[in-house]
């Protein structure tokens, strides 16, 4: 394979073929709404308080102590916590990729602040960088554990993998820079494809994620030799070569080849990560064997084993997929990291195959995964994502790590802290899995207030304004700012598939009818020679519906769920207080399928609820998913049983 | 409190005060059916299994190496492998009193072959004793950890309370018996009072135990202080003496006192013996606070956190309840050993109380988790007892040590292996849980082809001789042998709550008219002065009926189960071969509830099953839940989908 190196568009991304080209952060801005504010805290608070506590807990120390040659004594932190460091520095760099595509005045301000501290972190990496390229502060010296003796636990490629993609973030986001972090990675990178080559040891790491590190980093370096490694890597799954436990090697993905595997299964981020990656290794190698394999697994994960959020993973013991229809509510595990994931994942088979059913999942993902993981104020997290609270959770100590990935409401800190650093990551590079183009014109995935600029591949600009006030409102506009030339292009916007009754209307710059039509859930194509102020408005029903399970998903027979556009809805008791339905038990209680849920003037949601005991109704406000567990302990459900009389049923 | 020992009676547990007096293994002699044949196997194959498989991992060779002072080199097994040992010796002692009371000729060579095996052990075991009465293999040498260093997770006492079990056993089934174990018992119980008495060690064990066994070597030996002892390890519980863990304090009982609590929680085996115990410090120190506190958590215990099928434990993380109605039949843990555990819980507060509910539940669990635990021939058992197989299990390696808790047909053994000995001392001693004395005369709790002797308070003695064939038919027939004295006494009989409908009749030796009348769920009583061939025959419906759960178990809404008499059925697609329904997606499988399951000629039972997508039925054989998974890997289930349409479903 040839590659040469990516550099002009600050993507996450960057296939060297498929079906759409992904636009960058210099390419697309969000402008405002839902995902703007969510970028703003994250860019703010929730990197300052990641940062924080990589100090405070000492996995940033780890690296200070690595450098001064004093460990083992004093680390602290789990094995793979040098990782959340990398994945923070990912982060920071998307950051500096947005603020620098912003015109706000305070934009430059916080840039430079947030780029010292970005150096000073990669100078205390790149310190504890062994002559030879390794890097990890929990292996290699005397006292610990030899190089690469636990590959089953020992997350050392793992963290490499994370290297990496901070590493390519830094090189999209801020080519050239001089910090140092690109040559850390190329070095690490080096020693890998050495050690674990060809004739080298031909085992895996036990958690999935430098496949799809080292396939991003040849791609931005123009590297091959890291893409063939991931390569390797890839198809060294399934040959048993990490040891059977007690969970089975599926835990690890090395119970059957990626190539054979029917569905996503064991560890739910182990899995996503190694789909993620395996789909960059059968892009760059033309590989459509794999690539089909990887999209028959998706079907069949996501039909049978993700839940009405788009969340992954049922159990809680081995933080895995359970079997086909196996998503019971109320130990749903659905760890954050899973969704962020398996965003990744959907994402390279969307550029792949241009399908909107990919980006209807990233999108689900987004609401209802990503986004429910961070407190409104971006300073405590869920790791695991129920959707069943049958007794209000405590309130975690926001001075404290959390030894606990549930019951509790979201907390400042875990034990295994990826999930600020994984959403926060994804929050920062959110602008580019937005839109793409291809050689007929643009598409838009996601909605969201945006100014995308572009140049097809005719070589014409093309500059586009989207307004919307989505996920509250259904209409998007497009207006088209510049389209250099009279050829025609198409405009592509996707209609989600929940979005029956969608219809797209095009309205000339220069006045004169204006067409409407229906535009059924896929996409919806507008091909003209568009000129400066033509507007594209899509028109999406987002009234509040029912969505009954799969009749194959036991947990949740008999019961519905609320969603309005892109949100899964909850029954959260907070709402009942003042109510008649105040203190019924909440097992008591079921929703009148009867009279259709409704939106509230206030821009809320409510259905009918009904105490199966007391026959007490009430029409009770419904949270948006992500949004719940914000006004303290509560109760909450987001299947709801149907109000009936079962045959023979009590 | 005074105690004066009892050797009087060959039973599991004699308090000193109750509604009821146990009868022992001397009064009550299964002679037949369903319980004896498991008798049989579990004294034969089980026992012969067990000490196979004891000797070969190890664990009785680390009692070898104990006694040679070589520990800790070469041990072998988890921290607690001691007390398989322990549970094996207490299921022998059991089996030799069984065979003591049989009058089969081979019955006494195989008791002489069995306690020459019993000596043996016992010797290695006593070998390995401490001077101060220490015993463990784990603990306590040079280059282990120290002695109760590690009350959490180290389970000294919680083996001990094993031993102490086995000594009582013993005690009361060959008193006077000269290999020692009953002085090897109470040296060690010695020490533990020393150690965690007033001003000792102020501590709990992380695994609840050593105080059921504890209250019981005090009741047979006729030690208070141990009863004291015991009542010290209850009172402390809840007190926060133990560390914090990841799933709570609640894990090992020790958030909340035993007396504040509301339901078991935590670990489930944990959470049974310790409340075993906690019932029998209550009755002997005649705490009627702690008793009812106790009879309330069962009752909530019951109605929330409890499978149809008597299981209990819905987490395989933890091991652990769920919350109220957290009970998903396909992560149905339901832990062999919590069933186990169960049945002492519910035993000690039907003795206590006389409440026939409590042997309802003693009924339920024995027939539908203890007995599904071992394969018919009792050489491999199931560790957890899933109610929902999705993916047909694998057969596990039948001379390999399997790692995992489920997902297989069941297991010759395990890395934990409690459940081989623990249901072997359940089987060995069922005839002490079948029958009870009191003033008035005798009860009867279980149904089994049986022969029972005593003599009741006023000192005439009464013999009678069940025949049954339970739980294939409902018929159970009590005969008098003999009423010695003209004084009336009564007779009762346990009428299961599932029994509606049932009948008693009297049928008077002499002739004359026989009485019938209606027998409600829970007991009916005949007073009479009975004369020998008096015959009280009680016929409980048993044609299989549909049960639906209650509606606030999520998990298996819209689900019936078929029961017939004390058995739960399940439907196995080893059964469909051949039927129009062979292949179909099994869950797609939905069961007509119009249509009654019936009775088959062969004494099977069947019920209507509908292919969802495609329409096709058949009537489809159910297996008895506890015989599932004995002809090869089959997908299962135990509660059915009801065919209907749901609103808005599909």
């Amino acid at each position: 394979m040839t590659l040469t190196a990516t550099t002009a568009h600050l993507v996450p991304v960057a296939p060297s073929s498929g079906a759409l080209r992904p636009l960058g952060l210099d390419e697309v801005r969000i402008t405002g709404g839902f995902w703007h504010r969510r970028q703003e805290v994250n860019g703010t608070n929730t990197l300052d308080h990641i940062e924080g506590w990589l100090e405070r807990e000492g996995w940033l120390g780890n690296f200070d102590l690595a450098a001064a040659g004093t460990l083992p004594a004093g680390r602290r932190g789990r094995e793979f916590s040098d990782s959340e460091v990398y994945k923070y520095l990912e982060a920071v760099a998307w950051e500096l990729g947005r603020l620098g595509a912003l015109t706000d005045p305070h934009a430059s301000e916080r840039a430079s602040a947030l780029e010292a501290r970005f150096h000073a972190i990669v100078a205390r990496v790149a310190a504890a960088q062994e002559p030879d390229g390794y890097l990890n502060t929990r292996f290699g010296r005397p006292g610990q554990g030899a190089r690469w003796s636990d590959l089953e636990w020992g997350h050392e490629l793992y963290c490499l993998g994370h290297l990496f993609q901070a590493a390519v973030a830094r090189h999209r986001t801020r080519p050239g820079a001089d910090d140092g972090l690109v040559d850390v990675a190329r070095r690490a990178a080096d020693l890998v494809c050495e050690v674990f080559g060809d004739g080298g040891i031909e085992r895996i790491c036990g958690h999935a994620e430098v496949e799809v590190g080292l396939a991003e980093l040849g791609r931005a370096l123009g590297e091959p030799r890291y893409l063939t490694q991931a390569a390797l890597f890839v198809e060294r799954h399934g040959r048993g070569t990490l040891a059977d436990i007690e969970w089975g090697r599926s835990y690890y993905q090395d119970d059957i080849s990626v190539r054979d595997a029917t569905a996503l299964r064991g560890h739910s981020v182990r899995a996503n990560y190694l789909a993620a990656g395996a789909a960059d290794v059968a892009i760059e190698t033309g590989d459509d064997e794999l690539l089909d394999a990887l999209a028959r697994q998706w079907d069949a994960t996501v039909e049978r084993r993700t839940y009405v959020t788009g969340g992954q993973g049922s159990h809680h013991q081995d933080e895995a997929f359970g079997d086909d229809w196996e998503l019971p509510a109320d130990r749903a595990y659905s760890e954050t990291c899973a969704g962020v994931a398996s965003v990744m994942f959907s994402w390279r088979l969307l550029l792949a195959t241009g399908d909107a059913k990919y980006a209807d999942l990233v999108e689900r993902t987004l609401f209802n995964v990503v986004e429910t993981s961070p407190a409104a104020d971006g300073r405590a997290f869920y790791y695991a994502n129920t959707l069943h609270q049958r007794v209000p959770g405590a309130a975690a100590d926001p001075d404290a790590v959390s030894p606990r990935a549930h019951s509790s409401l979201r907390a400042p800190w875990f034990d295994v802290s990826c999930c600020p650093p994984n959403t926060a990551r994804t929050f920062a590079s959110l602008a580019g899995y937005l839109a793409t183009a291809d050689a007929s014109g643009v598409q838009l995935h996601q909605y969201a207030p945006a100014r995308i600029r572009t140049t097809l591949d005719d070589g014409h600009e093309v500059a586009l304004a989207v307004s919307t006030d989505y996920p509250a409102d259904g209409i998007v506009r497009v207006e088209v700012l510049a389209s250099g030339g009279d050829a025609p292009w198409t405009l592509s916007l996707r209609v989600p598939a929940w979005a029956a009754g969608a219809s797209l209307s095009v309205r000339p710059a220069g006045g004169g009818g204006v067409e409407t039509r229906a535009a059924a859930p896929g996409t919806a194509a507008v091909e003209r020679a568009f000129a400066a102020g033509d507007v594209v408005e899509l028109s999406l029903p987002v009234a509040p519906r029912f969505t009954a399970p799969d009749p194959r998903v036991d947990a949740v027979r008999g019961c519905l769920v609320v969603e309005r556009g892109p949100e899964v809805f909850a029954l959260e008791t907070v709402d009942l207080v003042g109510t008649p339905l105040e203190g019924a038990d909440f097992a008591d209680l079921h929703v009148d399928a009867t009279a259709p849920p409704r939106d509230l003037p206030d821009g809320g949601v409510a259905a009918a609820i009904v105490d199966r005991r007391t026959g007490a109704r009430t029409e009770a406000p419904l949270v948006p998913y992500h949004a719940w567990a914000e006004r303290g302990p509560s109760q909450m459900r987001v299947w709801v049983p149907v109000a009936e009389r079962l045959p023979l049923g009590e």
